[in-house]
Parts: structure tokens; C-alpha cells; sequence
């Protein structure tokens, strides 16, 4: 049967991919949810009509967003996830022995009770004894917090519906505050590519310039986001992520990984020069 | 008018996007050759129906295929282009005042033709005056030459149809017989992501691996390509992209790039694992 | 969630319309059934990936393939309905009260048991007294059968797959035996507008003709089959549809319709000038 | 080259065909014009990104439009076309040597233009003649007309863009004053299927009704148009479609016709109940 599923890049650019079965659609009280199992990609979760995981290429996204930071500072114990309802990210994060305490803050529970059935390849690890679920708003989550936390990944959907708060001021004001002295902040910061995605990676980018001493943008290929180009935002209070980056240290978790390792580390910071000249430049 | 352009990326992935106007459709003695106008990626050359070019992206191909080679060795002064009849890679060579000669060797005269009525932004150098336009097989060019080039770019097509040749051991065999002392060869080389680009880059790598001492694939971000994760082998007979990499001397041709420089350089090579150990698996 | 279904009406002309839901997917030993929740033609049957009941416009089929036959001999009084497999044929025959033996033969059970569950509209008599369900082949059902039926309704899938052996010369000529004397056989005939569809017309009338000594062929508008211009096969041993036809008897059943009435009944026989020539004409 | 046509029929379905070739885009004071070479339905002219006329079915419009009147009252001399830039209609009126006076309005000049260099097939007959040619707005040349025309014919777009104003009361009106005591109004009068559609016929049937004191409404199966059920408005001051109609008048034209014949002017007439009850309960 000719079942596809098609997402709009932009208003002239689309991605479609063959589905084999719709497996699961629900409306929560933030969101659309559904889940797909496709020929290419395997399942696949969407919020909104938007890819989030693919099975094909959750690791590349997963990787990228928990061992840059980790191998910056790997004496990080405590780490904040907010968002990241399928998992991938803590699951990454419970592979170091060291990490003692993971809080994940999810606004959506749906999200991860549909993970835990229908991607349990990244939501494996949410029962492990040092994660904390937490389903609530991270934004009123870390208003709070002073010094708790290590590392504060911010694994949000694009600036538009439940994540739109994850992108303000005042959040990663909040998120300063919340971190300790070397504590660093990784967001999912978008793509350098279509407009509207080079939009919000600046915007995003430019508050936490005003905010934390270290900020600096880091690409990986995402085969399934649009443009196959994106990013993450890495913001430190002390640590820059070259550096400070201790490869040798990293190297002793021995961690075995399918797509970060301490050369693509290095190689991931290394811009093209019009993201280089487009960050400098700011939004207008 | 809702007209779309669709190139299925595989049998269950497709990118579409829409198209203003068809602008130019002929068949040549080798392949089809059209010329779509459209809103997202301005003027597309596709060659049997399979995007070869961009306006809005060509750049980041035409700088990745050029300078690296370049920067290895600042002092090439023959080039062997075979393919590249959109005139991208002879544009960006032609910047170098030290480059003395530039042969490009495309088998398909229409596809200059056209590029130069549709593409001026990338066919506007062919004219340079250190460049001589072959239009014949490359395969049988590069047979009796010897030590004649201190750098070949093959920047052909995908390995079916007229570019099929080109990803052959012989064809590299005369390339390294062409090649100076210090020769380097530049292949496009498809990508890591989708199984069928797979195989062909770990064929193409492979071969090579049989012929040249050092062989090294570096990868870069190309939007319109499928899966967005592409890549160029180098291939030489003694210089090593990273060890003998000159940035110093590069930046003195002050040269402005858009997507090229010198850490995306290292960066390019710092390949995901999963690729690392794909290549060095080789072809089942 | 921008999830479509897509049906090839020919290599080069498709229709495709907007998902809501993947409600089952499940492969029999017969054929891929699959039921779709739509926004146009709410929930909808497909077998083999190709579109066979709309709740939107399935009252014009199945109105069509039962009261043309009803309206030419009232007194029909034992059916045999062979595929139908939705429930719809029988759901138009047990409106008439005269009717006394419905028996349906549909190889696939999968398909009774799903549009039960997901189609209550039209397999909502299926439980009535005089209906008798025989899951096993029509064509085998009908092969000892003699002058059994008044009335057989070839409710069929296109002739490739299961349906196949309901399009050949045995077929019809066993259907003919098992018919009484003021026997009429429906048969769905496909279309005239699409070149492989209409062969598959030419060839079922062209057998046809050669066993009945009446063979009409009538028209009606299904907006969700191809083209639209569908057609229905009248074969008989002794009434002709338009000459044998009595409106006045019919209008007595007193039967509200959505699509068929008496003038309707003349209209769809008057087939286009070009569909008449080729019936004449015959497959070459 | 996978490049697609789409049109949309409404928002939750649409048709699309494969495209050669696109062979004309151009933006007149009043509409977007393009032709397509297509695969399935041979070339195709676009008004504002819909299907107006394609070769492979256009014969099916341009029957129905003129010999269902033509038959009514074969002694019409004097005819109006309003719209019909493709002189498909026009070339079926010259067919008759009994018409002394085809005049044409067509607003946009354009389409006529165009359509000589792309439809040969359609535009034929345009310099026959008893043709005029008027590059104006329709609604006004009506305006003073009196008793000037047998036959007027709206072969229009839809009621949207430059069609608009030929769906109103006072258009309507002036035709009625410009049509001679025996004097029928054809029109395009869009579908009953989809709801956008039907309600546009509903008002334009309503509207009619309360001018004209005969009006119908007939059908035709139109492949590429949305659903495939399209309709025509038969209005008139004296004669009625069926009971004045001539079958044995119109015979004697002898005329090779490939979709009209004396039986499917009855059946075109002869409406699905649901599309009965809804003109009878008209607007709401």
C-alpha cells in the first residue's frame, strides 16, 4: 500500500518516506503525538506532524547532545535533561558509572508512556535508579534551582508550540543559575541551512551570548531533520568545549559509540564559514 | 501551480520540491538533461533526473571539491577536471593565479552548453583563459598520459549510466599513472547513509586503497544530496590531507569562501565511527 | 500529520488523499487488507493497496450493483453474491423483502471480519436470516451449481490477484448454469477511460457475449475509483435491462435511494459514443 | 525526470499526473496560463494551476457543451461563447453549417494565444469565418445585448478569479435579454460530489431558476476533473431539453461525434437521486 508520510522542510521543500503501519496517534494536552513504522527509517516518532527519532539514526542525534559535554567536563554528576521524552538522551547519559543523578523534566507524559511502548531502544534506560521523571513544565522546573546541576541538556521540539519557552531569556537565565560553576548548557539549536531554521539558531544563539561567558555552536548530520544539517548550542559558565575537552579522560569510560568519537569532537566545532559569519553577524 | 520535482532517494524516501519553471529538456547522446527553476534552491541542473547541481548549495560542493586538495599542496599548478561540465570546480580553481593549466575532460558537450545559458553563476570561468575544454571520454583521456597533472578532480555523476567508468580500477590506475609525484586525486564519492551510496563509496574506496598509499574519504554537509551527508576520497601518491596540510600557506591566496576553511578542513576528515568502521570493513 | 495515501491509477496518473488514521494492516492468504481512516471519504477499505469501499461514496456501487438487476425482474428471489466482502451487496439485497436466499461466497474471511469491525455501514446485514457466508472460492462455489440463482452479483477486485479467475470463460459459463431461466449476472467491469482497464472491460464482455445472449454494459459516476467512469457488466439468459425493465413494480418496493432510480436505470445504459465503438470493436 | 503535476480537489485529496515537459508559463493581467505536456493525458492547459483542457479529454466537455442545445433547437444560428479561450467549443459550433454567427468573448487574449500555439486540436476553428473574436469581459458585452442570440454558452473557470462575475444574478439576467424567445443559456456548473463544488453549482442552478423559467442541469463523466461527475446548466426561455429535444433533426447533421449521441442526451439528464434532492432543497 502506497502510505506516506511527508514533512514539510519548507513551504517549496518536502520529505516523504514510505509508512508500513501508523501505529499510534494521540492528542495529548500539548501536543500531537504518533508513532509510524517505515520501511527506511524504522519507527519513527512525531510530534506534531514533525520527525523527532527515526530507530535509523536516533544514535547520531543521542550521541551528539550528551558526550560532547561529557567528554568537556567528564566529572559531571548531575545532569538536568528537559524534554527528551523517548529517552535516547538519558539512556546515553546512564552508560557513565560516574553521573549520580539525572532529573528529566518532560512536559508530556504521553510522550514517554508511547515511547516506552513503541521505541523502547531509546526509552530503555528511563528506569534506571538515578533518573528522576519529572512531568511538568521544565520552564517553572528551573526557576527554582540554584547549583544543582552539572549539565543541563535542553532536548526540545523547535521554538513553536510546548517547546516556545525553552528558547527565552528568561529560561536559560534560569538555567544559568541552576548550574554550577563549571556547569554547561547544551540545547537542540536547529539547522544553519533553510531560513526559518537559521532564524531561531540565531535568535536562541544570541540570548545565551548575552547570558553565559562561553557559547559556541556545534553541527552534526542528521540524515532525517531537514537540510540534514543541525546543530546544537554548547553554553558554559567556564568550559569551552576545545579547550577543555580531555579526550584522553573520555576515552578511559570506554564507551563504545556509533557516531561521536574525540576527533568528530573537534571536527563538529569546526563551522562552515557562512554559519561562522551568520552567528557573528547575529539576527538583524 | 502546484508543480513538484521528486528524486526518490531511495525506494521508500523521496525529496520533493517545487518547481517555478521547466525551463530546459534535451536528451544528449549520454543523458538526459534538464534545467528546473525553483523557489527553494533557484536554477537545479539534474541529469537523468537526479539533482547534480543547485544555486543555493553549490557553493559548499565546488569549495569542498577544490580547496582541500589545494591546501594539501599550495603548489599544484596542472589539474585534470574530468567531469564537472556545470563549470563549478574549474571556477573555484580558476581562482588560484598559481594554477597554470586546467584541462577539463567532459563527455557530454550539452551539459556545458546548457549550463552556460542556465548555471552563468558556475560555468562563468570556462572561458579562463589556462583552461582547455575536452569533450570526450575521460576513461580514454587519462590512458596514455603520464606524470602530466599534480592533481585530478573526477567529479562525475553517480557510478550508473556515463559515470559508471569512473569508479572502475582501471580508470584509477591511469589516474595514478597521470598523476605527478606528489599527485592527488579528488573523487566524488556518494555517501555513508542510504545502503546503495554506501556500497559505491566503500567500492570506489576500496580500489583505490589497491592503488594509491594513502586514501582518505572526507565528508561535508550538502543539503540537496540524499541524505544531506556526502563525501570526496583523496587519494595521493604522498602527501596526507591532514599531515601535510598547509592552512598557513593557503590563507595567503586569500581566497573568501563561503564554506570552506581551514579547521572545516580537519573537521571533513573526522569521520562519524560508523563510517570509520564501515570503510574499514570494506565490501562484503 | 501530514500522512497520505496514494493510489496509482496509472503509471502516470495518481490520487491521493489525506490519512487520519492507519486503522488495521493485515495480509490474509489472499491479499494485503488494510482500513484507513480518511478526512474526504471517511473510513476506507483497501485490498492489495488499492481502493475499494469509501463510506463517502459507496452507496453509489453498491445502489448500482443490486437495483438495475431488482428493477429488471422484481421477482428475483435467490441471489448469490460472489466477493463483497464489505457486506454492502447483501446490506441493498435484504432491503427487498421478496428476496428469500442470499448466499455470499467470499474467499476471504479477513476481509468479513475487518469490515465488520471497521465498516459497520455496509456490513450491517450481514446477520440477516436469509444470508448464508461461504468463506471459500466463488469460483469452485459455482461449478455444480444448476439452476440454483436468479440472480448473480460478481462482486470482484480487479482481474490480477484473487480475483482473477472471476474474469474467465469457465467462470461465466458455470455462473450461466447455475442461473434459472430469467437469470442475470452483474459483474464489476472496471472502466473504459484508462487503457489497462479498459481491456480488462473488453475482454470480461468479450467472454461474455459469447455464453449469454444478452450483454449490456452500464455506467455510473465513482468518484474514488479511477477516472470515475465505472462500469457494471448486465449479462442474461432472457431479460434485457431496458426492454424487460419495469419501473412501475420497482417503485412499489418503496425503497429510499441515494444514487440509483428509475431514470438513472435508462440513463446509465446510454453509454458515450467512444465506449460503444470500442465494445463493438472488442480486445484486438 | 520524476516532475509531477498536483492539483488539489479539495483540501484532503488531490490528482496528480506526470509532467514531460512544461511548455508555457505566463502571468496575464487576469490569471496565471501554463501548459504541460503530460504523459497520460497529452498536453495540458493550466488556468491559475488547474486542469482547464487536456487532449486526451477534451472531446467529452466539448460534446456536451454545444450538442445537447444544438439537439434541443437545431435551427440556432446566432451564438454567444463567453469564456472558452481554447476553441474547443467553437470548433464543435463551426461543425454545424447551419450556425451563420459564432461571436466569442474571451477576456484574456492570452489564453487564446497560447492555446493556437500549444492546442492546435481545440483551436482550429477559431479563424473560421463566421467567427468574431472579442478580447473583453464577457459580463459587459452582454450588458446591451438584445435579442441577439439562440445559443449562449459559458464555458467558464470556476467562480473564483475571472470567473466570478459570469456566476451572478445580473450576468444572468443580461443573458436572458440578449437570448432570442427560443434562446438557451449553456454553463459550466461545476460538480455535485465535492462540497465546495456543489454548493457553487447550488447557487448558480438557484440563481438561474428565478430568471429563466426552464432550467436543468446535466452530467458528464469528465476524468480529470475533481470527481470526475461533472455538470452543465441547460436554461431556457421556451424549450426544454427533453421533451423538445430532436433526435431525429439532430441525426440528419451527421455528425461523428465521440462522446455525445441522442441516448446519452437523455441519460445526461438523468441525475443520482442525491443530486435531485439537493437542487430541489437548493442553498441553505
Amino acid at each position: 500500500m502506497e502510505l506516506w508520510f511527508t514533512e514539510e522542510h519548507t513551504d517549496y521543500a518536502k520529505f516523504s518516506f514510505k509508512v508500513k503501519k501508523h501505529l499510534y496517534s494521540e492528542k495529548s494536552p500539548f501536543q500531537q503525538v504518533d508513532f509510524i513504522d517505515t520501511y527506511e527509517f524504522g519507527k519513527v516518532l512525531l510530534l506534531d506532524g514533525l520527525v523527532m527519532v527515526t530507530e535509523k539514526d536516533e544514535f547520531i542525534y543521542h550521541d551528539m547532545i550528551t558526550h560532547v559535554a561529557m567528554a568537556t567536563n567528564p566529572e559531571i554528576k548531575r545532569v538536568l535533561v528537559i524534554g527528551g521524552g523517548d529517552g535516547g538522551t538519558v539512556r546515553e547519559l546512564t552508560r557513565y558509572n560516574t553521573i549520580e543523578k539525572i532529573d528529566m523534566v518532560e512536559i508530556d507524559e504521553l510522550v514517554v508512556k508511547a515511547s516506552r511502548e513503541f521505541l523502547p531502544l531509546t526509552s530503555s534506560k528511563l528506569d534506571d535508579e538515578r533518573v528522576t521523571l519529572y512531568f511538568e513544565d521544565g520552564i517553572k522546573f528551573v526557576e527554582d534551582k540554584e547549583n544543582e546541576y552539572d549539565l543541563i541538556i535542553v532536548d526540545s521540539t523547535d521554538p513553536i508550540g510546548p517547546g516556545e519557552g525553552l528558547f527565552t531569556t528568561e529560561f536559560y537565565k534560569n538555567c544559568y543559575k541552576a548550574l554550577s560553576d563549571k556547569g554547561i548548557l547544551v540545547n537542540q539549536n536547529e539547522s544553519p541551512y533553510y531560513e526559518r531554521d537559521a532564524k531561531a539558531m540565531l535568535r536562541a544563539t544570541g540570548k545565551l551570548k548575552k547570558i553565559f561567558p562561553i557559547v559556541e555552536v556545534y553541527q552534526f548530520h542528521m540524515p532525517t531533520y531537514p537540510s540534514g544539517h543541525w546543530l546544537f548550542g554548547f553554553a558554559s559558565k567556564s568550559l569551552h568545549p576545545i579547550k577543555d575537552f580531555k579526550p584522553e579522560e573520555w576515552k578511559k569510560f570506554n564507551l563504545k559509540t556509533k557516531y561521536y568519537n574525540t576527533e568528530i569532537h573537534v571536527g563538529a566545532f569546526a563551522l562552515p564559514t557562512y554559519v561562522k559569519e551568520m552567528i557573528e553577524a547575529g539576527v538583524k
